[in-house]
């Protein structure tokens, strides 16, 4: 399969931390020929999603174009596309414009979001996933705002103005105490109507403490601070549906309201091709300690779409974090690197560099591990601001960021408020034609 | 009809350039009850948009939330909604999430994008009208160039890097000589892809010359810097249809394309309540020196839908700039305090500001009117650079419009380049409900 020249065709697929980071590792060697692909034309950076959602960063501080990305590596090519299908015995991908061959195909594809199988809540809640998700959470929230305001009817206003968050990991965590900050400061000087009329704000949580996976005092420090903002916690409770301007908890509890942020619940994206074998707990891919997937052959799965379980430390896998795909992306290059000059293979080790979450303005907590101490408030907060900075993935990111970032504490305001909505063309006389998906609308920033 | 405290209540409908100089004028005036009617929660600046649509500003730059704007201004407030219909003899006005009454009611609507009448040209057309109007084009031009990059047959590839842009005044001129700079410095080092096949920028204008209203000498250096950067101008000559991929001119020429740019031709935004024959041509409204409507009583109309015809110099009525629609809302203002001091009124004179367009990097064309003179090449360039960033609402906007066009003029590039798609729900297993208005699906930036 190799080319006559000795290249190696590597295909991969999803350009998030895990893709990116093997791309970084792989560029200029010419022994590789590289073909990233992804749906979208941009990288964008996950961790801060929720303040492009709640208004303090706008689409370019977070998001960056490949093909600037990528711009002089001769020996990567990017395609934009969705794969549909793989086909391992003739080592083919089907894209749902073209196909590729490969040497070496790798899934960085990431997760989606997982609505356990509940229609009214995947039809009416909102997700919190992609810029298109914080783009529409942005939208909607704002536009039920302004509702609100000449409404004359006090329950469907409270409806509106009532958010529910599900799932009190990091982003619902940042979610719930931004949103409850905004209700303070702007809310207060831009909705004079609304005074006196607040909806609440409500985190559901599923398990008995907030930022599951960090240290008892982060968890108590959170807990105490989103209570200080106003924000009620349920904990040990789960959403079980969403129906009629209802949310239903598990304890047969309603809450009243239009607003539910879906926050809770992953699953890694399938495709035609990998055996159901190859797949276990989340749909995640089973790779072996090189992060090969098992079952088939020429195929790898770095970052949250590979479950691995080869660490003591990890027996159900890693968790799904940007550090574990980045290593990962960092450690198959390396491999494939290896692979190329004859040499052994390195098996996959997590370094754990430590987790934060921000609460609010001066407020996170951050776990670092080695040497183990816990941080919260001020200091941790600056130290999640200065982490966040130095990951954007290039200068011009970073600088809009900064500035955003200073305005935004500086005035305790947030400009980026703007609703902006699809094309509103005349209605059709006669029925439309069905466009081709090339041109169906799309619609953005 | 006045208010028992003699304060009167005025309706304006729309926060557009007269809206918002009508507002500033009589902020503050307890005398005056105000509420402003948009259908988006921002004012954005028209002559940029184009910027936004090639990715060299970003919505934020040129956009800005009426609340803000309006923040601590007691006697201003601001209602989301459409204008549905207008009842003169209650003075009430209806809309699609409420009613006012009014003592003044004005409007301020503009204009919309007109496809005389043309089915396929409203249908597959990109109109560069509004803020949603350049982020579609910004998508859809950025996934026909992906798309461009993976298709095998050139004959599509062709269309896909085709684009024809019907008009030839300002938006039409600014967004060809854009759009033909990308392509020269930007679209060679990004797309190795498409090296060698290039589509064509063609500009199609009505009239025997670009800029109809502007000095021969502004007209014919447009004509010769389009020409240098290769856009192909058809002069007397109009885009008839657009079907199959193919636009068809009026002389029967077709052109192979999949990109229609429509720039051509506005008609005023018209109101059930308002008689027919209140409305002159373009359906602008027909109004006295003092803007108020003929035929109906306490309604007035302002800026591009109003048609005042009592200056000599104008006999057809005033051109639909900028500078009109400030004078307009200024002169009004004025005009609305003299009654409350009983004062005589002042009918509206339209003073010429002069006109400009920008072609490129480094080149303009400017007509001043007093001292008469014409300037074109980098002066005028730099002329348009100072002017347009001091006509930005507020100070955010003005920095970070500068920091864009900084960035952009130095590296030669332009970095917002992201497709933002609508969310991609997974399929409803059963036809989806129709949701309520309120609730329809809005994405953006």
């Amino acid at each position: 399969m190799e080319t006559k020249d000795g290249i190696k065709k590597i295909v991969i697929i999803g350009g998030g931390f895990a893709g990116i980071n093997l791309i970084q590792k792989l560029q200029h060697d010419k022994r590789f020929h590289i073909t990233l692909v992804d749906k979208n034309n941009y990288n964008f950076f996950p961790p801060l999603i929720y303040q492009l959602a709640t208004g303090f960063l706008e689409t370019s501080s977070i998001c960056y174009p490949f093909r600037k990305l990528l711009r002089g590596k001769k020996n990567v090519r990017f395609h934009m596309g969705e794969l549909l299908r793989v086909d391992p015995a003739t080592r083919t991908c089907y894209l749902n414009n073209g196909e590729l061959s490969y040497d070496y195909l790798v899934f960085a594809t990431g997760t989606e979001t997982n609505y356990f199988g509940n229609e009214n809540i995947r039809r009416n809640a909102i997700p919190m996933k992609t810029v298109n998700d914080a783009l529409e959470m942005r939208n909607t929230l704002l536009k039920r705002l302004e509702l609100a305001c000449v409404i004359n009817d006090p329950a469907e206003r409270k409806k509106l103005l009532t958010i529910v968050i599900a799932g009190g990991g990091p982003t619902g965590v940042e979610i719930s105490g931004m949103l409850a900050e905004l209700r303070l400061y702007i809310a207060r000087k831009d909705y004079p109507e609304l005074q006196g009329h607040g909806g609440d704000i409500y985190l559901i949580n599923g398990g008995d403490a907030l930022l599951e996976p960090m240290s008892t005092k982060s968890q108590k420090h959170t807990y105490d601070s989103l209570r200080r903002l106003g924000v009620k916690i349920k904990l040990n409770t789960r959403v079980k549906d969403f129906v009629d301007d209802q949310v239903i908890l598990s304890n047969g509890d309603p809450i009243d309201t239009k607003n539910l942020i879906w926050a809770t619940g992953v699953t890694a994206c399938t495709f035609e091709g990998i055996p159901a074998a190859s797949l276990g707990v989340g749909r995640r891919m089973i790779t072996d300690e090189y992060n090969e997937v098992t079952g088939v052959d020429y195929i790898y799965a770095i970052g949250d779409s590979s479950l691995q379980t080869h660490e003591e430390a990890f027996p159900k896998g890693h968790p799904q974090l940007a550090q574990v795909a980045m290593q990962q992306g960092k450690n198959l290059a390396k491999n494939f690197i290896a692979m190329a000059n004859g040499r052994s293979l390195t098996p996959f080790r997590y370094t754990d560099k430590g987790s934060m979450a921000i609460i609010g303005r001066n407020d996170a907590v951050a776990d670092i591990p080695r040497p183990k101490f816990h941080v919260s408030g001020f200091l941790a907060w600056a130290l999640w601001l200065v982490i966040h900075l130095y990951s954007l993935i290039n200068y011009r990111n970073k600088l809009k960021t900064m500035y955003n970032w200073t305005v935004a504490y500086l005035t305790m305001d947030q400009a980026l408020r703007m609703i902006i909505k699809p094309i509103n063309k005349p209605p059709d006389p006669k029925p439309a034609e069905p466009k081709p998906a090339e041109t169906r609308p799309v619609v953005q920033v």
